[in-house]
């Protein structure tokens, strides 16, 4: 028997389009409808051959679509608040890719997006990492699905930050190019990556302020220097964290990790670091944790998929909590 | 009329190869012979149809090959000290491009390598870093040619050693596999590298000591974390360098590097940060310089073609200088 | 309950690696054990992590090993013949990935390959690809697995066989670098194949006498021309075949594939060119047909994972049918 | 002392910004100025770092701009037209890259693309393939650059059509992503073609009937069947030419392609299939010929770079030819 219906709007993206297969073959969810804002009247599984989900992209119509239990939201920045408060009001539970619910201070939201347009929903949101906020997950109504950056390197620093190791922190970070998403632009012409390497959101990328926030949040208040370079392939995202330590803490990192995550599905530790190919296709991050003695320094490395543990897979762990699922339903 | 005559010991390699075509196009060199140790008898050409370069790859036979002006080494690390020795003995002026003449201190380099067979030649070794010892180049009978690491590396922050600004660096380097060398690994088969990114050499690449020397030298007694990554693309080498400034440094950093570089022919300011697509089959290293301000702190970008400016047509840069050609010439 | 157990013989390569993956995750069989030839005594885990198959690599020692009820066997042609004749002696089932029980007729075989060890078996043989020969397979005891080009260029030219309309045949394919397998060679480095599409085994690629025999066993006795090309991908294969048809036949194409494959839960029909992407890490072979009207031509491409529909997951799929299970059962 | 004044018209694409940067460093033609429909403003050099040609690209005004002897039009089809003609009404010597003047039959081009604008220049126009038309390209005004498809092809086949061998062909062409232009569309998105190999305008591509009438002008009068793909590369072209002999001609092809290209300083033979690779940034095809005997028939492959011999660099030799210079000049 199938529970719950579903739906995914804006599936045309590769994440919203991601989340609608693996709702689609989900053993337990429904998936009912995928919503479009561009490609409406277009059957997924055109743009799309490999997710082999049959059914067509609607155009959003809340009182017909909003009949379902829960939701997938793969807005862009700034246009999914609005939504967001839709549904809810329709009783719908969500899961919102987009960045509107991820930072709790609206102030901070103006500062690096916009004027917020439905803050009075930010106190319900739950910012859904599941490996820090499982509890809360499960009986959210509204998670905010954590960046792909910001996935990564919060696995990458929790322990230290939580063990107050962390005195300064610079994050380079690598990823694909599915991240920079479906639209055709010059920065995703296929001649304009190729063969190529380069960073970008250079100083201050979006994502500075989430992790910053969720370290905070584990006891860590500094500022970060983070830094997205584009490469050449099309899934995959590895974090490399060069970490300061602070001067009093233990220098005994790999046990502090190993203690952190031995209970964790979704969370692997390697002595070696890892590559992205490693996590392909799957909803785990893949951390391993170094010591550089000369200038004293921690180097911790993280790889997800940036489009499933960096967004689609993790949106369905997360349903999978707030309906009281196995957490891994759907993903392994 | 053709110049000095030429040799390139160990042109079977990629940057021993490159080196032969650029010293076989020169206008003024002339490219007399190419030995290889584990090639020998075949031609070039069949290894390299690209570079179009007509001469058989010869076993090491000095009575007969020495017979040159200035020769090219591009033996492995360890092994180069003694051929360069030989070639010394019979007043051929070198340029290595392996690691064995970059350390002036026989101590740091056994530390990192291995005990140093010559270490009696390590006096008379110039840095080969032309926008850094240019006038001693043009002097030198041997000349190490720089790590492409710290080539991009210093270049990146010599104007901020020189100015006292260094307080602590983390340098994250990314690489195309060619910076691996011809040698058939599981590290360099397509399906490793493909569709991958990971850090390798870590912690302690064998670069950093490099790095250190040459920062000291301007000024800046200091230790970096280095950390290099393994790219899915072939020729191309991108360094993002984290730099915490001294306290009372003055903060216009675009200023510095327009005046630093204003005479250098071979390195370029950007304001955007830079590809290594820009610099690809190039003698050039590009530089973008950034203020991040929320932690105080300058990202450098530099981009180099490992194989040219990080090794070869830096050699023949190197060369042409030593024998007083303009220093551009065969490589612009 | 899990049922028969299972050995996969040469776990170490690409294919025989998939196939330990897709049989370790099967609900129904048990994999038991791997062996190896060059990694002995090392985890699976570690030479493929996103393979996370946690066994170990054993030397082989039928005396243990061969209490299964089943084997893959996955090693080079010329040396799989014995292991496959030792098994089927100790009364395991086999499925056999290398070329050496494909064609049933031993000087054939001896003529692309060499003299056949084992040729009293060739009779017990089936030709394990399912859409042709899905009843033989069910009660086979002894499966020749087809080759991966094979596989994509007898789907896509079976309909157009069986109706006697192939008059003449050109067979262009290409191929990711997986299809090389693991040994790392010249061919195989990432410098090799980047940027880069040659064709190989020019004129005569062993594949060609097993299309042809199998296209003989279709009623379409001819020779046929086919050169696979070298591409800068990892997995994926794509066969342009280019038929000249026969003068009377009908000349309705799609029609012809509909009613072939209406049934085949494994073969998708497409009416634009496939691409791999469509069917990477699927069992999938996805095929479009054409007709240029110019010259009379049909144009059919049939695109497959090479380790996948074109090796490992067709293995399993012919366990599948060899012991009554689901077809399709730990592979969709 | 620098020689004729030249204009690139259309330099914001890949093919008239190369043109531009080999016109710019050309040793004889003084580049004066580039314009653009889409980048009017812009400095060439923004949009192509690595080209640096320091020049602004300037809206079309071709009563300042038409004051030169030669111009590159790099146009899109059915646009070409009407800007050559002014440039020829002004005295301009035009080398045109677009397909408006390589048809000679206004009644063919119509068919493939649409009614022409102005048939009464075709009468005018010589096809650019140097080595089938050098003589009369120096003395031309208006040079039609050959499509990068028919130049691979037509250098391919040539030695084959002039004796009367060919009965039947099939090509078979692979290309990277920047024979599809620089527009941002779902096809280039690196997303879509990375990891991808698919056919594309099956069948009937619009460079048939240009290979079918230069194979026409060398005696071959038939229809050819061609298909391109296209390949996760940024430069390079790949034609896999399988061609059924006519009874009675000679057999030894090897002697024949060696005569046909003997003298051709941009045509090379190989034993072995040539790859891209080995011609990426120049002006060279390379060519290797063999037999497949069983099913009696000739492969023949040639390897260019689409943008250089394919498009750029044959312009540069075409104005070679036309101004009398040496005709590897700039380009060698």
């Amino acid at each position: 028997m199938k529970g719950p219906s579903v739906a995914v709007f804006g599936a045309a993206g590769f994440t919203g389009a991601l989340a609608a297969r693996l709702l689609d073959r989900h053993p337990w969810f429904e998936l009912r409808t995928v919503t479009a804002r561009s490609e409406v009247g277009r059957q997924l599984v055109e743009l799309y051959p490999h997710h082999r989900v049959s059914l067509e992209l609607e155009e959003l119509d809340l009182e017909r679509q909003a009949a379902v239990k829960a939701a997938v939201v793969a807005y862009p920045h700034g246009q999914a608040a609005t939504l967001v408060a839709d549904l809810r009001g329709r009783g719908v539970r969500v899961v919102d890719l987009s960045a509107d619910f991820r930072l709790r201070d609206a102030a901070v939201y103006e500062q690096w997006y916009r004027a917020h347009t439905k803050p009075e929903l930010l106190a319900e949101a739950v910012y859904g990492l599941p490996e820090l906020y499982r509890e809360r997950i499960r009986s959210a109504d509204l998670v905010a699905n954590p960046g792909c950056y910001p996935t990564a390197a919060l696995l990458a620093l929790a322990p230290l930050a939580r063990e107050g190791m962390l005195e300064d922190i610079v994050i380079d970070a690598k990823s694909g190019v599915s991240g920079a998403g479906r639209a055709t632009t010059e920065k995703t012409h296929f001649v304009t990556v190729d063969e190529n390497v380069s960073a970008y959101g250079v100083p201050g990328h979006r994502h500075t302020p989430e992790i910053e926030q969720e370290l905070a949040a584990l006891g860590a208040r500094l500022r970060v220097t983070f830094t997205p370079h584009l490469l050449p392939l099309d899934q995959g995202e590895l974090v490399s964290c060069y970490v300061t330590l602070a001067p009093d803490g233990q220098r005994d990192l790999a046990p502090l990790y190993e203690k952190t995550y031995a209970e964790e599905p979704f969370v692997e530790l390697s002595t070696a670091p890892p590559g992205v190919r490693d996590v392909r296709d799957t909803n785990i991050c893949r951390i391993s944790v170094h010591r550089d003695l000369r200038p004293d320094r921690a180097i911790v490395f993280a790889a997800i998929d940036n489009l499933w543990k960096g967004a689609a897979s993790q949106a369905v762990q997360n349903l999978n909590l707030m309906f009281g699922r196995p957490e891994g339903e759907g993903i392994s």
